[in-house]
Parts: C-alpha cells; sequence; structure tokens
C-alpha cells in the first residue's frame, strides 16, 4: 500500500471568486481575510449579495466576470452565528454555479445538505465542496518513512497561531530558494492551500493515516510545512494533534505559544505546560514514527506586547531555552535565525 | 454542558438470539463465541440457517421461539471475509425482525446500507443497529472531573488482551462485591455489555467527549471499568488510545501485554515500548486530565506459556516493576493482589 496518492485529500479549483454574503463586521469575514492575505494570486475578486457588505478591496465581479478572468471556484469566506447558509446569499450561490464555477464552503451547515445547491450543482454539472467533509478511501497509517523533509508547527494551545507559523515559514524557505510546500490541515488553511486534509474531521482510526496521506514521498531536499492542530495537552482536541505528529513523521517541530496566556482558551481549569514540557512530549511521542525528530525552535506570538517588550521576551526565552525564539510576525533576526536552525539543525 | 447522558452511547435490546448463519468454523464465529462465554444471561438461543452451521451448544430456536423467551434483538455473531451480509442470511435476518427482534451487526458492511433490510425493518417498525457506527450527538470534551471511579485497560500493543483483561476485573470487582460497571469501547465489548462506545470509529475532534459520555457521574464508590483501545505507542492508532485515555480520566491504568511479543503486530519495524514505557507514558499524559491517575499493576497474557513459566515469569516481572503482575486466565493470588492494588492504592 502506497501513501503517495495525492487525490486522497481535498482539492480546490483554483483561483477563486470570494463571497462575502451581506456581512457588515469584518469579523465574520476572516477567511475571506486570511485568502486575500495569504494567498493574493488565488483571489480574482470579490461578490457580496448586499451593499452594505464589507469589501477586500478586491476588483467586484459577477460570477461570469471571475470565470472569464479564470475563477474556478467562489468560496464562501463568511461565517455567521450558527454556521448557517442564508436565503439572501442563494441567488449568489446559484448565479456562481450557473458561471461556471464550483462552490466551496466550511460552515458547520454543509453545502451538500442544501437541496437547492444540490440541484443546481447536478443541473450545471458543477461541484459543491465542503472542507470539513473528508476525502474518501483514507488508509490507516503504515507507518513507513517517507522521503524528503518535514515540518509541523505544535502548540502549546488552540488557536495561538499554528497555521499563521506555518505560513510564514513556508514563505520564507520559499524566499531562501528551498522547495517547500504548505500542508494545510483545518478549513482556512486548505482553502489558502487549494489542497489538504480537515484533520478534525476525520475517523479516529485513520487520523494518522490521514496525515500520512498528506505528506507523500518527495525529494530528499523538499520540506513539507504541515500546520498544527491543537496540543497534546488539550483535553479535548490531544487526539488530533497526536494522530498528526505521528503521521507527519516531522523531522523538525516549531514550538508555538503566545506570550502570557496561561492556561487552555476557554479551560480556566487547565494551565497550560510549560514550553520545556510541550518541546519535551512532542520529542517523545514524535520519536516513535521519526528516530531523528527536533526542535527547530519556538514561535512566540507575541500580539499583545510592544516592541521592545517583544525583544525582551524573546531574547530572554531564547536564552533560557538554548533554542531561537521567534515571532513570525515580527520577523528580524530571530526568524531567520529560526529558519537557519529548522534547516540545518 | 452534562456528559451524564447515556442515550449518547449505543444502546442494544436484551436479551440476545445470536445468528450463525451457515458458518462452519469457529474461528469465524469468535463474536458468538465471546458473547456466549461472557454474556450467557443475554443469549437464550442460537439460530444458524445452515444444518452444516457450527453451534455454540445454546438451545436452537426460531425467531418466534426466541421473541417467547424474552429475545428482543438478534446478533449476527459471525464474520466472513470481506465483511459482507450473505444473501443466504436474508430470510432468517428478515424473520428476525418480522418475530419483533432488532437487527445488530457488526460487520463492515451496515445493516442499514442493504435496502432489502432497511424496507423489512420499517415494514415491522424494528430497528438496524451498526455498533461500529457511532451515536450521534456525542459533545467535544470538557474536561470537567467527575465523580465515581474509572479504571482503563491500556497496553503495549493491540489485541492483546485489554478486552480480556477489564471483562475479568469488572467480573471479579462484581465478585468481591464492589459496584462496577464494564465500559465497553469496541464492537465486541459492546455487544457483550449491551451498550458502548465504538472509539475507533467516532471523528477525532469529538474523541475525548466520546469516552467522556462513555462514563458518565457515578458514586464515589462505583467503578467503571474501561475496555482500551490501541496503544499510545501504535503508528496508526495512538489518536484512539490518547482521546480514550484523557476523556477516561480514569484513577488506576492496568497495562496489558503479551509475553514474548516484542513488536507492534503486522509491524516488525516497530519494537513495542518496555512495560516501564508504557507505564510512565500513560501516567504522564493521563494526569492532565486525572492528577491523581496511578498504575494498578500489570495484565501478562501468558497463553503461549507453560504453567511453570507463565508463574516464574509474573514472579520476576512483579520483582522488576514493584507492581502486582497477573494473567487474568490463570487467576490465582497474583490476580487478586492486582485488584487490590486498584482497589486500594
Amino acid at each position: 500500500m502506497t501513501t503517495a496518492n495525492l487525490s486522497t485529500t481535498l482539492d480546490l479549483p483554483q483561483p477563486y471568486l470570494l463571497f462575502l454574503g451581506d456581512t457588515t463586521e469584518a469579523g465574520f469575514a476572516k477567511t475571506a481575510f486570511g485568502l486575500r492575505d495569504w494567498a493574493p494570486e488565488q483571489c480574482v475578486g470579490e461578490l457580496a449579495c448586499s451593499p452594505d457588505a464589507i469589501s477586500l478591496g478586491l476588483p467586484k465581479l459577477t460570477p461570469a466576470q471571475a470565470y472569464a478572468k479564470g475563477a474556478r471556484s467562489m468560496i464562501i469566506g463568511v461565517a455567521n452565528m450558527g454556521g448557517r447558509i442564508l436565503d439572501s446569499w442563494m441567488p449568489s450561490l446559484i448565479a456562481a454555479l450557473e458561471a461556471g464555477l464550483d462552490l466551496v464552503g466550511g460552515m458547520h451547515t454543509r453545502l451538500v445538505d442544501t437541496p437547492a445547491l444540490v440541484a443546481a450543482a447536478e443541473r450545471h454539472g458543477r461541484r459543491l465542496i465542503d472542507v470539513r467533509t473528508p476525502p474518501r478511501g483514507i488508509p490507516t497509517a503504515s507507518g513507513r518513512k517517507r522521503s524528503g523533509k518535514r515540518l509541523l508547527a505544535v502548540g502549546t494551545d488552540c488557536a495561538l497561531g499554528k497555521k499563521y507559523t506555518a505560513l510564514a515559514i513556508w514563505k520564507a524557505l520559499k524566499r531562501r530558494g528551498v522547495k517547500a510546500d504548505f500542508r494545510a490541515t483545518g478549513q482556512t488553511g486548505i482553502m489558502i492551500a487549494g489542497s489538504g486534509m480537515p484533520m478534525d474531521a476525520v475517523v479516529s482510526d485513520f487520523e494518522a493515516g490521514a496525515a500520512e496521506v498528506l505528506s507523500p514521498d518527495a525529494a530528499p531536499d523538499h520540506w513539507d510545512v504541515i500546520e498544527g492542530q491543537g496540543s497534546l495537552f488539550h483535553p479535548s482536541y490531544a487526539a488530533v494533534s497526536l494522530g498528526l505528529l505521528h503521521g507527519s513523521q516531522p523531522d523538525v517541530i516549531v514550538v508555538c505559544h503566545e506570550a502570557g496566556r496561561n492556561h487552555v482558551l476557554g479551560m480556566p481549569d487547565y494551565p497550560l505546560p510549560s514550553l520545556e514540557e510541550t518541546i519535551d512530549m512532542n520529542l517523545r511521542l514524535g520519536r516513535r514514527t521519526n528516530p531523528s525528530i527536533r526542535c527547530g525552535g519556538v514561535s512566540l506570538n507575541t500580539s499583545k506586547l510592544s516592541e521592545s517588550e517583544a525583544r525582551a521576551l524573546m531574547a530572554a526565552e531564547s536564552k533560557r531555552l538554548g533554542l531561537p525564539v521567534a515571532d513570525p510576525i515580527r520577523g528580524g533576526d530571530e526568524f531567520e535565525r529560526l529558519l537557519d536552525r529548522c534547516l540545518n539543525g
């Protein structure tokens, strides 16, 4: 059995038209903003169904105009309370299918569970792609060592910058001329990359297998930079993190943390593990499928600190841990040292 | 949010009529033999659809006779290559539905994907229950500490006696007059217990939540004895094991191992961890949701050794580890010491 079967991952037709619905608050359009910022070359324009909706500053296009400019799918880049598909969106969604665009959604309500969309997609020979739905045919993990290099972003908790860190490292490697792919494991990441694996939606028995499929055999000097999920210390989501760690077989981990966060998000009774404990546990468990795993450094989210506070904290932590500590958003020499250590050990 | 919602687990109508199909080899009827041995009071009889089929030595009953004797479901207690439902079985399966019995299956081919069975079940108002299909509405784990005591069987590998160990401990606790429930996490265990959670079929994000639902709040002196799954060191299935460990919040683990097994079943490149390593890793990770977790001892499957070899090995291992080491199948003083330590620390 080979795990090098990329067709087992989700694949999205690119480039995109970004749909904003009637959203007036930027906070509900995080996915659209993330796509604009991280995959600008894949975003040909934006479409709203209300004149009051927010704008991304991209060209405002009808689905037909977007198709003519090369777009091949329309991404629902907004969320709302409850994750529903609103009736007011339907004319725009159906117009997109008519114009030849596939529809891509990441909401709790699946596109394929909306009969009017299913009918329109069938009529026009288009696909409805729910990025929360894993592809079929994921195998159980084989444990077979794969060729190529892998870096996995891990963390002390959820929602503190693992996706951002992986994207920043991937872009920086490309700038340095290193062959690299970003491997997405969550819905926004999948839309940015145009493919990936929604790890939290995979059945547990196949979790490590899904991670194997996500980063197949590659050239010896090629790096897969893999978006992390959850934390080995998270009382709800550690299963996702361990399956991803075992199946990814990372050569290098980068440990992500947010300065000042001291308990699990939304769980005040659960203190966060220390950075040392997080590094040690990830290395101990990761060694099972890759005995040469090592820690490349720490990615510290310092967005709540001033520039001088952040630089001082990173320097102190770096000295304490004996590892590069950097905030990819601030960049600078610290981040370059982190990259050096990831690449060269 | 409360996790003490037993209706979120699978529940099977008991007692059972056991269906043997046309199976002539006992190896294909493991489930039926397991039910006869572990839940004899729930097995009113057996039904085959061929005179050449094997027998469990139970009364041979028609579905109508079984219903009259109290049976409320018929369990498909046989498997075949490919896990299919054979055409030759259909008259018996439909007769069971007609007689008022629900149908319970654990094969890869789900009962609900067989149109003739769906039609017959609807016609007679009966249920088709696939024990590989998790119940709906499993929440994500809350991490909230629950009342009552919990024991979890963990292991160095798959398929070396975790279910057997949990069942043996549960029966022994009942014999001692301790309030206890067996909590099943795999298909055969679920059929034996009449309820449970197919942990390996749960979506990863809900894995720990499923374990929380499985062993709800209980009286302070009540023990849930929880069937383990996989191993934290298994390259394919560790995600299942970690979600189960976190959500179960065990007070006590019993580590299961098979004497002489030195690599992961089917994976010769993966040596098994030592017992010390297995104990240490389970305690370290389990401490996250239950800081007072401890190891009650080792359950050693010595089925390939002679009685004298087995007793000598258990004594040596017990001395080396400073823990009770017992083979539940052999029983004896070692097993009583293991139980003492599980209950009393």
